[in-house]
């Protein structure tokens, strides 16, 4: 099927940060004919847009914005932002333009941006993509190429099958699920490894107060891959935190009993029980080598 | 300097592992003169040893090692065994040759390990490289080069001069430090990590049990790098983390802390904290790669 990207002809893009600065330059470098607009509060993120020619204009007042000719709006702002977000562009819109975005997380702020958005329709996009960079300066031309891309809808219409057209021209691999279910997911394999992260960087600064040795002059094999994601936004990441608390917290629980048996079993030398465990923990980390080699 | 590897014309490496393998290649691959023996107990690695000409000659049986021409003997097997190999080879070994390890524990059993050997030299070492790898066919070469190693000696005398030479030789980056000292650092930035990641990988396989959800469909994007070290060998894991056991249950009480006190920040949806203790964790993490830049 020929790329259209969804037919949209112009698309409007809020928060131009690394994750909306890339979906601007893939659209720019897979051929994409519209225009694409952007919108930041930030007077210099909308000035390196411009700059570095992600977006062909970009504003800081919604007022500015030729509203008429935009098709497609994607919010790319922190979670924490999405619901003031939805309220201010809501007079602007066109009762046929589509609203999306790139959020990390779903569930009740999905109904909620319905519920403002409405009688325009709200599409929940989720890509499995990113660096720990910020900023549209670090912007990847093709992040969501082979990535995937979670759409979280109750039934496919009109607007749905646009969207999944317009992430799968962008390379991505477009998997829908329903919008709670997302967010015990994402809490498990994305939020809890960054709040697993967090709290590392954060022993290892207690442990060198506590000694006077600098740890962080050692840093071995594995832990500089570990703790790569702790360089993560802290305002991006307290936001997803915050609203997917209940999902986190609960996750958070499970790797604390977690780690209290391995301590155990450490503390008691039961070599049979640590042998079992990290053996299968070992295969259920392969078992996903092997998955994406058999892709 | 000329590159003489500490003067030692024959070595033999006991334990024909992913380390033991790896000295012996890069040995190999750096114009080392000398004759490289190996040892193991299992038969089928030391075929693959002579297979790979990573080394000279293989053993099963200690007895029909030349033990009179080895002026250096590397043991690189799990620290668990450590005692009993010493134990073993003592009878065979000449006055001069010198023992060294590549363990990643040392402290009391450095000092078990002199007990038993003496009057033979026993030096203690810790190569900082490794992948989550196993055995000698995965061997790399050039996989000390640039990656320090740790010499756990109370004096400078002319067997850890020859050992630092060695390794220097080798291209590692050779820092003296305390027996003591180094189980601490380690325990943190290295033991504590990889108990992590195990209790990461465990905490999604029972997330998943809960659910019925195979959350090892989703891998994210951290995801994959944070428990890339979950696949390490179990053997010489359950073997580093009851040798070092003291030291790993104080680290991972912080870490829990650590985690605590994150989860309280969440769940009292405390911004400014969170705001706070990010945004330190993730200069202390950046700092690391600006001086890995800086080198």
């Amino acid at each position: 099927m020929e790329k259209d990207f969804g037919g949209f002809r112009n698309i409007l893009i809020i928060g131009l940060g690394l994750i909306g600065g890339s979906i601007a330059v893939s659209l720019k470098n897979s051929g994409y004919k519209g225009k694409i607009y952007g919108f930041d509060l930030s007077e210099d993120r909308v000035k390196k847009a411009i700059e570095m020619k992600a977006v062909d204009e970009a504003f800081t007042d919604l007022k500015k914005i030729p509203w008429k000719e935009i098709d497609l709006v994607i919010i790319a702002t922190p979670v924490k932002t999405f619901e003031n977000v939805a309220k201010q562009i809501k007079p602007y819109l066109r009762k046929d333009t589509v609203v999306t975005d790139v959020g990390s997380v779903k569930g009740e702020l999905v109904k909620k941006l319905q519920d403002i958005l409405k009688p325009v329709k709200f599409v929940g996009a989720h890509p499995i993509a990113g660096t720990e960079k910020e900023g549209i300066e670090n912007s990847v031309v093709g992040l969501f190429r082979n990535k995937k891309l979670i759409l979280t809808i109750d039934e496919e219409d009109n607007s749905t099958k646009k969207i999944e057209k317009f992430w799968t021209d962008l390379g991505a691999k477009v998997e829908v699920m329903d919008p709670y279910t997302h967010d015990f997911v994402f809490a498990s394999v994305s939020h809890l490894p960054h709040a697993v992260a967090f709290a590392l960087v954060d022993a290892l600064i207690e442990l060198s107060k506590e000694t006077g040795i600098d740890l962080f002059l050692y840093p071995g094999a594995g832990f500089k891959d570990f703790t790569r994601i702790a360089a993560s936004s802290p305002t991006v990441w307290k936001d997803i935190f915050i609203e997917n608390k209940e999902n986190l917290l609960h996750t958070i629980d499970k790797f604390i009993q977690s780690m209290e048996k391995l301590k155990r079993y450490i503390e008691e030398e039961n070599q049979d029980k640590l042998i079992e465990i990290l053996s299968e923990i070992r295969e259920k980390r392969l078992s996903l080598e092997k998955e994406e080699k058999d892709v």
